[in-house]
Order: structure tokens, then C-alpha cells, then sequence
């Protein structure tokens, strides 16, 4: 039974889901942060998933972040899965500029995240839900 | 034509070849710290590889990553491509511990680099070469 982890579900806004997924958009407005957090139980490796899903991960990952590079006019695209801290299999992708607060040096612990304004960000995940619900993998749901 | 970033190659050793990458040893004792990059002309997101070349690269990223969780009995896999400083797809592979000097934050800005000694690491390079060379995706050329 697959049960989001607290500290992701209160660092994050709800987007939707994907074929395997669901799709957050991280609290911090200094990056256009989302992270795919696969709906599976108790897995914290991409390996440890089946090889069907580690391939259904992959092309949802590759998709998403061909979608944020225009979507968020990004230099470059930050694609990573670490888990050190929250231990359930989660994938970050961050639009990263080179003018960013972090640049060029990764997010983690670069500065204090800068929580979204509850307007904005309503607006923003309207936005973007508008947009992905084009996309092959997306499902708001 | 492909030819390693000059940085990747300064702050690293070769260690053999894959299907389509170099595979390299990050030159920090700190972490056991492997990269794979394609051997793929002016390529600098995976999303702009070939369908076909994602496909193996994640192939070979995950088996390098169950490779190396075993081999250095590891507690927790970081796999990541940023390309922030180098602009050349490079893949990190970075085995992580709950005692090591970084855990639980990213390696990246962690502390100084820590270069091997010129013994131990030729002594590391020949064992694994010696467990890879059992592994479907490497050749040692």
C-alpha cells in the first residue's frame, strides 16, 4: 500500500499523477523544482523497482523534463534521485538558470528554500496542470 | 567526434568502457564515486540522446548502481546528472554511507575533494576491473 512520505507531502504541492507516479512541485519558488515519487510500496532504489517499471520511470522522467526545459526556458535540467534524507524512491527535476541563487552549484543546501505565495503558486499549478494535461504521461487526478 | 571534457578527465580515472559510456572513478577517496558518459558528440541533457541511447543509458546506469550498492556495500545509492559546471553528459554514481562526511546532504559543495594515494587507487582500479569484467554492460579497453 503506497502512502506518500510526510515530509515530501509538507515540502510540496500536489500536481497529479503519471502512469506510475505522482507528480509534486517542491515548496521552494527560488527553482522550478518537480519531483516524481513512484506510487509503489516501500521502495527506495530506482533498481529495486521491476525492470517494467524502472523502464515506465525512466521514459516519465525523460518526458518531464523535456516538458519543464521550455516550459520554464531552463539552461539546463537537473535530474537526480539521492534519498538520503527522505528515504522513499523520489526524482528530482530542477530548471536550473544561470542566474539562479544556486548556480552553478546543485540546490541542496545551497540557502534556505523560499516558500511559494499562496496565490502564486495556486496560479502556477494551475498553469501547469493546463499544460501537462497535453502530455502523454499526465493524468490530473 | 567524442572526446572527454578535459575536467572530467583531470578529476578522474579511466576505469574501462560500457555499451556507450566511459566509465570513470571520480578522484575523491571521500566516496566511492563512479560516472558514466556517453561517448556521444556535444550532448548535454540525456532527454537529447537518442530514444534508443536513453534506453541504454539507463540500462547500464542501473546496473552500474546495483554493481557498486553490492560492491561497496553501500548504504544508499546517489544517482544524479546536474551539468552545471561541466556542460558534457556525465551520469554520478556516488555510493553513500551513513557515516560518511557528507551524509545526509549531497556531496556536491560537502567539504574539499580528498585525491586518492597513487597505490591505493591503482590497487582500487585493478579489483574493479576484475568484479566488472562479470558485468554484461563493461569492457575493459
Amino acid at each position: 500500500m503506497f502512502e506518500l512520505d510526510s515530509r515530501l507531502a509538507n515540502d510540496s504541492f500536489y500536481v497529479g499523477k503519471t502512469q506510475l507516479c505522482q507528480l509534486l512541485l517542491a515548496n521552494d519558488s527560488r527553482f522550478p523544482w518537480m519531483i516524481l515519487v513512484p506510487e509503489r510500496h516501500k521502495v527506495k532504489e530506482v533498481f529495486d523497482l521491476s525492470k517494467d517499471d524502472q523502464a515506465v520511470v525512466w521514459r516519465e522522467s525523460m518526458a518531464l523534463a523535456v516538458f519543464m526545459k521550455d516550459y520554464f526556458s531552463a539552461d539546463k535540467m537537473n535530474i537526480a534521485t539521492l534519498g538520503n534524507q527522505v528515504a522513499q524512491l523520489h526524482l528530482h527535476h530542477i530548471a536550473r538558470y544561470r542566474i539562479d541563487q544556486a548556480w552553478p552549484r546543485p540546490v541542496w543546501g545551497s540557502g534556505e528554500p523560499l516558500p511559494y505565495d499562496e496565490t502564486e503558486v495556486g496560479e502556477l499549478l494551475d498553469a501547469l496542470r493546463a499544460s501537462l494535461s497535453s502530455q502523454w504521461y499526465f493524468r490530473h487526478v
